[in-house]
């Protein structure tokens, strides 16, 4: 097996990605926009690269952890980018969490080039990606599917397969997200109804997440929503903005009413316009209901 | 201990609980308003009363597990009620889901009587009522909840005291109704985006429901909304609705905006305006997603 693969997006989730890969022995080509970043792996395991093209250059997979669509398709599409170094018949395997349209977009251009596009979306936050506990989405074919795996083995409890169609797998992280939002939105809610009616939000928060709903979501979100505790910041509130702008696009786009996305979308973007695009999305969306309600 | 104590209210949550604590060798003095539904109960264990007020006759505890605020405060305080046959010191012990307001309400016209009120709300469906799985949640003073106890103990898997205000515990059941409900329709809502998509619903259900969202809720109404089956009818949507319109009332009581909360009381009133009131909330709630979106 070649041991040697490009790696671009040194962001949160990134360089935990990257430092289990070298941890499993692969050899990675970098690009970061930061490069500096790329001072936190191994030197003797990794080449930074000053171009996606680079790092893209005479391997057989590439993979990318972006921050967004049009980021995506710059270090893809761009001068210098991924489609102008990778081989033909490599593999990009693309981590992010875009529209399934930027992944079906992407997906023919690699193979107008000769190459291949798996999308390979994943849950969890940057402790998850640490400890190699990512639940990894993935669409596209079989062949895609069957080269990344060894790789995607290295960084996930487990990898879902979710069909031959490109953007299957963003549909789910477009979903999932939106129901971890919708999740933090409902507790903060009921939290702070209870508050205002007199009881201790984390007696609340701890017996919910204990009985109905003792799920890791409720427990460890809602205990921090119950504390009003929004630091460190984990994932922020302007890519969980992001995310709610991704499901009310894909929402309209297949014509899906979702009452809950449209309060979701108006519940992050009025974070990132009171300021607090760089906090926590817990933040982001609790302290809006507790503003809100003037506590 | 006395072994003899009042219970009103053989509905569908009811009847179980009835069932349970003649189980446990308790004698019951049986109101209903369809009084041949107590048939289902074992005769040499039940009596059954032509009044509220019968029901309370000459016991310490009597039980009340009701449809709504109207239907408890008519069986507690109008003609022949509770108030009129309880004996001085006894104690009612109020399972059903009502508002604070009410229960604070009723537990003052108690205390003038002197008699005892207790706030006892459950979760759980009828099945788990059966099975005595409920979670109790209790509020009030504390010789209330030493005296209910052993009959409790008989009911649940857990007792759960939120404090010494008489409504804290209802408070916590609309809120935990709302986190419910809240559950459904993002549920409903994701599903029909991934269906719309071109993903399997149930595949849907089954990845979010042994990973992120591994809690019961998910798992249990999470099958039922992936694959459209709305039967049984558990808990219907016109009881759905009138928790919607709890914990709207409540909100603007106790001036918490919900934004969600607006979502369910829109999403309930539908199902009820459809003629749908009799069907399971889960029908009420997922059919109405599934119809915005032309599915």
């Amino acid at each position: 097996m070649e041991k040697r693969i490009g790696f671009i997006g040194l962001g949160n989730m990134g360089i935990n990605i990257a430092k289990n890969l070298i941890n499993a022995g692969y050899h990675l080509q970098v690009y970061n926009r930061t490069l500096s970043k790329a001072n936190e792996l191994d030197p003797a395991y990794t080449t930074p690269c000053k171009t996606p093209a680079d790092a893209a250059s005479g391997v057989h997979i590439v993979i990318t952890m972006l921050t967004d669509d049009e980021v995506l398709k710059e270090i893809t599409l761009g001068d210098q980018g991924i489609l102008e170094g990778l081989p033909e018949h490599a593999l990009h395997i693309s981590m992010s969490t875009v529209s399934p349209e930027t992944a079906e977009q992407l997906a023919a251009l690699h193979n107008e080039a000769g190459s291949h596009y798996l999308a390979a979306p994943v849950f969890g936050r940057p402790e998850a990606a640490e400890a190699r506990k990512l639940w990894i989405c993935v669409s596209g074919d079989q062949h895609a599917k069957d080269t990344a795996k060894p790789v995607l083995d290295c960084l996930g409890q487990g990898i879902i397969d979710f069909g031959e169609a490109t953007g299957g797998a963003n549909v789910i992280k477009i979903a999932g997200n939106f129901m971890i939002m919708a999740s933090m939105e409902m507790m903060a809610e009921a939290f702070t109804l209870a508050e205002k009616n007199g009881l201790d939000r984390a007696q609340v928060a701890g017996f919910f997440g204990s009985t109905l709903f003792n799920a890791p979501i409720f427990q460890n979100y809602g205990k921090l929503i119950a504390g009003k505790q929004y630091e460190p910041v984990g994932f922020k509130s302007k890519l969980g903005y992001k995310d709610a702008r991704l499901a009310f696009k894909l929402s309209q786009a297949s014509e899906t009413p979702m009452p809950l996305v449209n309060a979701l979308h108006s519940r992050l973007l009025t974070a990132v316009a009171k300021g607090r695009g760089d906090t926590d999305w817990i933040e982001g969306i609790s302290r809006g209901v507790s503003e809100d309600a003037g506590v």
